[in-house]
């Protein structure tokens, strides 16, 4: 087992109903601004029980934090929010808002300079507004994480960062107010949370068995929530299990101790988004079995085990199991709903992996557990999504 | 799904030469009162490395913190802690020194009157010493709980508190710590761990599926790896995955939604030691087959799952699944080199019933997951344990 810190300070408060503890999670005498996207939570109720539990404190709104959150829309409400003294932001939205929120949080504390100068990795944070969220979309586990992934329009770039000064102070999780939730929104949730179990879970070498069998909890809870959530959209139980399964999946427990992590099919997958605008989920359904494939030989023995361990398979062949596994999970995409295969979408293959192999090259990038997948792996990967 | 609440801030700082980390940990400035137990760090070198990571800094010292810590004990360290300025506790033991830490943090900074009220339950905690742990023996998981047991000698009251106030800021798991545990102690704090995961997970009615397989998971793990320990007590992974094991079975991770928890295995068990000094980690193995057995058609599902995802039984029939699965942790208990029968220790089982039964009823005490289970009950169970 690897040297490992864990630490995670949110506090979860989970449930339905739970809206209505706001007033008591958030400090008293401070004003409240509130960050929301598209306005979808003004539709399916969950803003007035944001409000009504709010009732009678100073709160300030601020709308329309788009999907991949932008740096400009961020720091026109960082801007808002040191003008009007805001002591609080409360997200309520998707992972989108909850990671604009977080930079908003460091803008508005920002000093002299561009808080953009954290993201280009030089610049340490080192002050946040406390915040807290409410969550309406399982997926990016951002509401129990450190992360936000903020793009920035004038220059096409699209960063990350990491700070425990951005942690929420909590998170409100009511399975109900996801209901309400396009399908294809929550097919994708289910790719998203399925893939960030993968990356942390899929590495070739020596792991934490522990840490392995709480990433298979995660996965195998998926595969037996996520179709009857199609059947029955309204189920609590099937929307809390999903609801849960997607905030655990990134909350930095089940990189405990492990040695490597696998984040190859994210960075494609990133890269099919900006160049033919798939939605995040959709390219991972389609990257991560061509990773995988290509990958089979240095991952036959963690994708054996999760053959047997995840979905029942029994071979007496290692590679046989490997090659099981991998067909499975694309067949459980398919089952989510999801394409997997990027001729669904009118795409090129081929063509797809020179464009992504390029663009990862021209920034020296090189991925995988081994971190040494460059130009010519990635065109393959890619390729093998036809 | 329950509606539930997790928060758990203790910064988990995990693996080998880490305590060489504690300077980083400990704020910088305050006078740190460094509290211990019988003197068994300073024999396995812990004393060594933990003053080594500190030289230079304003440290006192308070040993003695004995099993089941006493009052008396930590009122004299409160006092010495108060008369001298301490900022900073720093437990460095096992559970009993934890939680007697955990108790010294709170009565350092009561007001007036006596701490003992928080423990009878009437006065909430306001204010506590920080505090921070270096693990050395894995099995209570009060390093990443905000829980403490404290025993008081001159009423032979032995009383439970929790409170957010008594997370450890950080804990130090270094695996290497634990090699010159004696056998019994380690086999000890195994059974300890296998009983918190099961008094969670045990339950009879629904539950939460994600965080029951995650039960799973640390139970998995503990049958795969107990036996390791006794052919290779060196071994670095097997001692990381028992430590890791033990942190996680109790950290409120496995309480996430859950409907209901049963905690007679330690209800019971807390009186045999009060009565006959068995060890904690021993009366559990005695008594948790017993209560199985006695509830075992109100737990005939839960069992049978259990049979079938931990012991991998898969007989058709639910009840003979349910059977079976109470063997096999039997068995394994004896494994691990732990008796399962007061006989063996030459208690009359009947009798210890009937002493039991009396004790929990002359204080009222209803126990077991439905807090239906009372003097009858009791008595059975213990029986069953001949």
């Amino acid at each position: 087992m690897k040297n490992f810190t864990y630490f995670n300070p949110v506090k979860i408060v989970f449930g339905k109903g739970m809206i209505a503890e706001l007033n008591e999670l958030i400090p008293e005498g401070v004003k409240v601004m509130l960050t929301y996207g598209g306005g979808s939570i003004k539709r399916n109720g969950v803003y007035d029980q944001v409000r009504r539990a709010l009732s009678g404190r100073a709160v300030i709104e601020f709308g329309g934090v788009e999907p991949n959150p932008r740096y400009e829309t961020c720091m026109k409400a960082a801007a808002q929010a040191k003008d009007e003294d805001v002591g609080f932001l409360l997200a309520v939205g998707g992972g989108s808002v909850l990671d604009g929120t977080k930079f908003i949080a460091v803008a508005a504390r920002y000093g002299t300079g561009d808080p953009w100068e954290i993201m280009e990795g030089g610049k340490p944070v080192t002050a946040a507004l406390p915040l807290g969220s409410v969550l309406t979309l399982p997926a990016t586990g951002s509401e129990m994480n450190d992360f936000a992934v903020i793009s920035r329009n004038s220059t096409g770039e699209k960063l990350a960062f990491a700070s425990p000064w951005v942690y929420p102070k909590f998170s409100v999780l009511d399975p109900e107010t996801t209901y309400s939730l396009p399908e294809r929104q929550v097919e994708n949730g289910i790719i998203d949370t399925f893939a960030h179990v993968m990356e942390q879970y899929m590495c070739a070498i020596g792991c934490s068995p522990l840490t392995e069998r709480q990433s298979e909890a995660v996965l195998l809870t998926l595969i037996e929530e996520a179709p009857k959530v199609k059947e029955r959209p309204r189920d609590y139980g099937v929307r809390a299990n999903l609801m849960w399964c997607a905030t655990t999946g990134l909350n930095g427990s089940l990189g405990c101790g492990v040695e490597a992590q696998d984040w190859a099919t994210h960075m494609i997958g990133h890269e099919l988004t900006a160049l033919y605008g798939i939605d995040h989920g959709r390219t991972l359904a389609a990257i991560m079995p061509a990773v995988h494939r290509h990958e089979i030989t240095r991952k036959q023995k963690r994708l054996a085990q999760c053959a047997r361990r995840v979905w029942g398979i029994h071979e007496a062949d290692e590679g046989v199991c490997a090659a099981l596994a991998i067909d499975k999970m694309e067949a459980f995409f398919r089952k989510v709903g999801v394409p997997t295969r990027l001729s669904e979408y009118g795409i090129d293959a081929a063509d797809a992996g020179r464009q992504v192999a390029e663009r990862l090259a021209k920034r020296g990038v090189l991925i995988g557990e081994y971190g040494d997948l460059g130009e010519k792996a990635v065109r393959e990967i890619v390729a093998l999504a036809k």
